[in-house]
């Protein structure tokens, strides 16, 4: 079976066995999402971060104590059900499963974030080309000096994602990605990378850099890998997070996160 | 002074002086929001319950335990600049204060919540009538058999508003309302009230009823009086809410809630 046409519950229990290189692909038409699961004792202060920031940390779902299915993973199980996870203690990676039920207490809440796969989708099927998927390549991301709005124990800064667009397609790219405020939404930046904080587009922080065609300007979209970020640095006992491309296929359509 | 071209802090240093009948009208372009505050120990419940149900609960923003003021109301007291709370014990009203500075403690969260007037003017800016600003009137709200998604300790029906609208004008109030998703967005239900449980548009559980003009169709919105509803059918210990129709005027504009 191709893994386009895949349903999300038999993309999941692929990923149930065996792990795969990306989720990228995968049951084409369905959100995908990130994950972090906390202890319930700092469920409130990230929630809250997440109400503070939407465009980094857009919240699809979460479940609580005790669950480990929802609407979004019918039948699943959040614990297995993602090729592979990154388990942090205290900030630091301690290991890669690809089955985090070891970690999985009755007291962990586990948050999915809307991934911005489901916008480039958008972008493509209107005709604006997306660069690193042309050349084949992870998006670059890049750490900005834009302050996250803090709430409790979170506070940090906003990770972006570049794609540089055609300057004759920047207002549609804008226009097309306002529509999916639960995946990103509209760009938080156009233009001149300096002014937050990016010095060399050539290096980014996570991901991996791309060729910039003539002619483009480079757009700034929050990216999923913020809170992440935030949740590391903020060094919480332990955080169970999905690994890097390799998400939660969901079974929400990516249209029913299109507005209005 | 008119109240329509107060600014925010003008009107919430009047209602921090004395009360009034309604604050609608009041600092026109501005959002207005209902308040519910609880104690810190629910306040993941309701958080979650409000990312879960969007459309009645949609989240402007929350005072953590400490806090009473925000950028939503820059140097405010949200203890005292709404012009009268309503005060549960228990689910049950003890206390109609103008002043709440005496309930509130080093743990109280605030949560507030959109308010259906910023999507009335909207319609009204587009040439869609609202029958009960014509007819002088509170909007009619009726409780419904729509379940809620719970969360937590919170669950219950939703509560809806009723805005009948001409027939031509139905699709136009659906467009402009959704491009609203934090103010209760687009309608729930068109037509039909029989099939939500309502028997009679003529007896509203809340507010007032309206004429309903010939050729016109019943809409029904979510209803920010959901939350309330839910709160106190929960039963907390105690929940501090503005009273109906007195809502807190917030310093955001309206349009900064249009999307895209």
């Amino acid at each position: 079976m191709q893994p386009s046409t895949m349903t999300p519950a038999q993309a999941r229990a692929l990923f149930r066995e065996r792990d795969v290189a990306t989720t990228a692909g995968y049951s084409a038409g369905y959100a995908q999402a990130n994950l972090i699961a906390l202890d319930k004792r700092y469920a409130f202060d990230f929630l809250l971060f997440a109400q503070r920031n939407p465009k980094p940390c857009p919240i699809l779902g979460v479940l609580e104590p005790g669950q480990v299915a929802s609407p979004l993973l019918a039948c699943g199980d959040i614990r297995t059900d993602i090729p592979a996870y990154r388990v942090f203690s205290h900030g630091s990676l301690i290991d890669e499963p690809t089955d985090a039920t070891a970690y999985w207490t009755e007291d962990t809440v586990a948050f999915l974030i809307g991934c911005s796969f489901t916008f480039e989708q958008a972008l493509l099927d209107n005709g604006v080309p997306v660069a690193h998927i042309a050349q084949g390549r992870n998006v670059p991301m890049y750490l900005t000096n834009i302050d996250c709005e803090p709430a409790g124990v979170f506070s940090g800064k906003m990770v972006v994602s570049m794609r540089p667009i055609p300057a004759s397609q920047v207002a549609d790219a804008v226009r097309i990605t306002s529509r999916y405020p639960a995946v990103h939404g509209a760009p938080v930046h156009v233009g001149d990378p300096a002014s937050i904080g990016i010095r060399d587009l050539d290096a980014p922080d996570f991901g991996e850099a791309v060729d910039i065609p003539a002619g483009t300007v480079p757009v700034f979209w929050a990216c999923g890998v913020t809170p992440q970020s935030i949740v590391m640095s903020s060094k919480p006992e332990l955080a169970i997070c999905h690994a890097p491309g390799k998400m939660l296929v969901t079974d929400a359509r990516d249209l029913a996160y299109q507005v209005p």
